[in-house]
């Protein structure tokens, strides 16, 4: 028995993006609910317990047609896998890094659109991201060539998996790290607590790995679900802090959401020291569900900087100087099939 | 209640084209009685006479494999819709400029093949096109970041909609613009009526926006569709004026076609006076359907050019001198599935 | 009657290649056993005999996500046809070269993994190939811009076709070049012999076309395939000459396979004589299906060179030199659906 899966989410949204000083701008913005994308899926009964299954995920922008990712055409996911009930699944190809999978599902924004905690992720600040990739490719989200290994599902709450990533020349410029990393996650009741490490070596990487490490954990209290997650970044002297705060709720066919994401430099990178250059994101958001498929949805997010810092919401008017405050509101739709 | 559909055209033709002075040469060509393209169509039915849609179109060159647009895979078209029976359609993401909707209508070439209306319309002549876009995309025919309403169908023969997009920082080199058009059309019996006007700015329209406008009729003639249409350019002060007359005819499985555009150059770019550079395309063609999805076709062109215009039928030999006559024919094959 | 189908394999595998004087790498690579793809294929009876069909083939790398031949999409085939009982498929858009399809049948590893005979024929020696493409696209595998005639089935035994392609230009840089091939092929029994010849024109083939010449022939004898094969690439003064013997079998879900291929350049390239270049390669195979979809494999391959040759399995470390030899081992999976 063998069965082939197309579907997909497209979502569509229109923001106003304003950043000190130098005034606002509109955009049409691709993805801000639920990254916008289209699937391949296989899976095969092998039978005795052992299945076959493959994967393809396309990353593309609604708003102008493009590829999210250039010449990257399945950049989400591509991945090869056989799982054996008892003995877990081995999976083979472009996946995402343990950190990002236990990191993304405390954000409430899922990573994505105006109030997304990776607006303060990103390897444009002087700090661990910038020294240990440049502005090539990083390993904060997903990794080329990789082999894992991971728990089979069943296992009363608990599940997990290791990470090994070729490194192929560790040519940081062609986006290739040597990765390794490893998460663990428990549900018992109303409470899930998970951990995840994750680290890379390349050509840029020369005083030992960069290294993303996550803990978090989420209490479901009467209809609100709260959420309290630590991600840092480290390489050598350099070090990114995060602490998220969340909590959301879902009633009928509306949900609400806010997050707190809190963005703490310290150390320095040669002899800049980047200790002061901080940022902290609020964001709120509402979701209509108009069907199992079909959602409207509104966000509101707020991003004040200090020091050197110049965090901003995409999409806004360029140039805003150091310690300024961007603000965002955008509206949209959002389609699964 | 949803659907999803993979549907699409392959088309792919070989054209020989004989410019003046720089003799002939042959090619095999995609896409020349209908653009080669690969679709995904999604439709909920929300009820109360709501549904959700999106469509995402892919343009492909079965010559070569290649995409058409580089980059843009989705290049033809990215929306994600909510349709009303009574309000019409509210329509975000890539679509087709009002003026080139009416417009290519108006084509009984559909603006593909060696006899297109687009032979003359392109950014190679000096006048406002080239003037409002350089060699970047231009928003002829498709604008990213828009948002549009349509007006629902069953509105007795009226048709048409309004588009506004996101400059998003107007960058001419990235290809973006600010556009806002609308469109209008009517039926009455054997006759139809279309006007639309897009209006774009961007960096290089410091004088004013570059205006595209389109006026266009058709009558139903017995078994013969007579058509007239007047396009217009704008920048500045220099303008293409496009007049447009063709007839088509069906009967059984024989489709027969002919169009004749001229193209007609008036006022200066700086201090150039572009006046002379007119055009002037000839296009006869032949269809026979061997089912509802699968057809042959054949085409002959001619464009003759005065003053600096040196138009040509794309895929023929190049260097020919201003002022000289281009020559295509072309048979191939075009599959719907 | 129309129907479309979405197909493809995915295959992915971990190797190890271990390089003279340089050591050895890991790398997670793509298409080992199969090279990794998506296919969309359509077929329409016509009635009477006839069929219409089309064929787009996508090249993809389930280990990084990206697509094979950067903004190539569709890099593996993009047809449309017209198919006759009686009189034969005709055929027009990028396809095979005759010479490859008959020697990727005597290739026991299907021209791809750590074995493949494509290890020996690249453009990086000095010889034909890289004369008369430097390192643009070349036609050893496939072409743009084709029209093909191919014989129908059913002639007991006998088929082949013709091809030509439109040069466009002959521009060698832009992968372009004027094709003339065919090839024809017979079975008899438990013997098969194939001849095919291709012969190549663009810029860069200013003394006479490349020539691609392929003579091969299978034998079954009891439960094992041996096959033996000659493919020529010649150009000007140069020639570079391949021998490959291959023997394989099948006995219930198991698969065994050896190559073993030799190349012999022989001539000059100017003044540059190139006859000690010479390479050998050895491949061992055996794959264990685990259904009809799904196999697991693995493959040992070991090439030794004479002369300036330095010939390597891709994906190990850079810097062999020149004589050195380069032995590789790989195990993957490999999924069609």
């Amino acid at each position: 028995q063998s069965s082939v899966t197309i579907s997909g989410i497209l979502d569509v949204a229109v923001r106003r993006v304003s950043n000190d000083g130098v005034g606002s701008a509109n955009a049409v913005v691709s993805g801000s609910n639920s990254t916008s994308r289209l699937n391949v899926s296989v899976l095969e009964d092998l039978g005795g317990g052992l299945k076959a299954g493959a994967t393809l995920e396309h990353g593309l922008m609604v708003d102008t047609g493009a590829v999210a990712t250039a010449d990257k055409f399945w950049d989400r996911r591509a991945t090869v896998s056989l799982m054996d009930d008892r003995l877990g699944e081995a999976r083979l190809g472009r996946d995402y890094v343990p950190s990002y999978s236990v990191w993304t599902r405390l954000d409430p924004f899922s990573y994505v659109g105006a109030a997304r905690s990776a607006n303060l992720i990103s390897a444009t600040p002087t700090g661990p991201i910038k020294s240990a990739y440049g502005s090539a490719a990083n390993t904060t989200v997903r990794a080329d060539n990789t082999v894992q290994w991971l728990l089979p599902s069943g296992l009363g709450g608990l599940e997990g998996g290791v990470m090994l990533a070729a490194g192929e020349g560790r040519d940081a410029t062609a986006g290739r790290g040597r990765v390794v990393g490893a998460r663990l996650g428990y549900s018992f009741g109303d409470v899930s607590i998970a951990a995840a490490q994750t680290e890379t070596r390349n050509s840029l990487t020369t005083t030992g790995s960069f290294k993303d490490g996550v803990l978090g954990a989420q209490l479901q209290l009467a209809p609100v679900k709260l959420g309290l997650a630590w991600r840092t970044f480290k390489l050598a002297d350099s070090k990114q802090a995060l602490l998220m705060a969340s909590a959301s709720s879902s009633f009928g066919a509306h949900e609400v959401k806010a997050s707190w994401v809190r963005s703490n430099f310290s150390g320095r990178v040669g002899s800049t020291v980047i200790d002061a250059n901080d940022s902290t994101q609020l964001g709120l958001g509402y979701v209509y569900n108009l069907s199992k498929r079909t959602a409207l949805y509104g966000t509101l997010a707020r991003i004040s900087n200090d020091g050197a810092a110049k965090v901003v919401v995409t999409d806004g008017p360029a140039g805003m100087a150091a310690g300024g405050t961007s603000k965002a509101l955008e509206a949209g739709v959002r389609h699964r099939f």
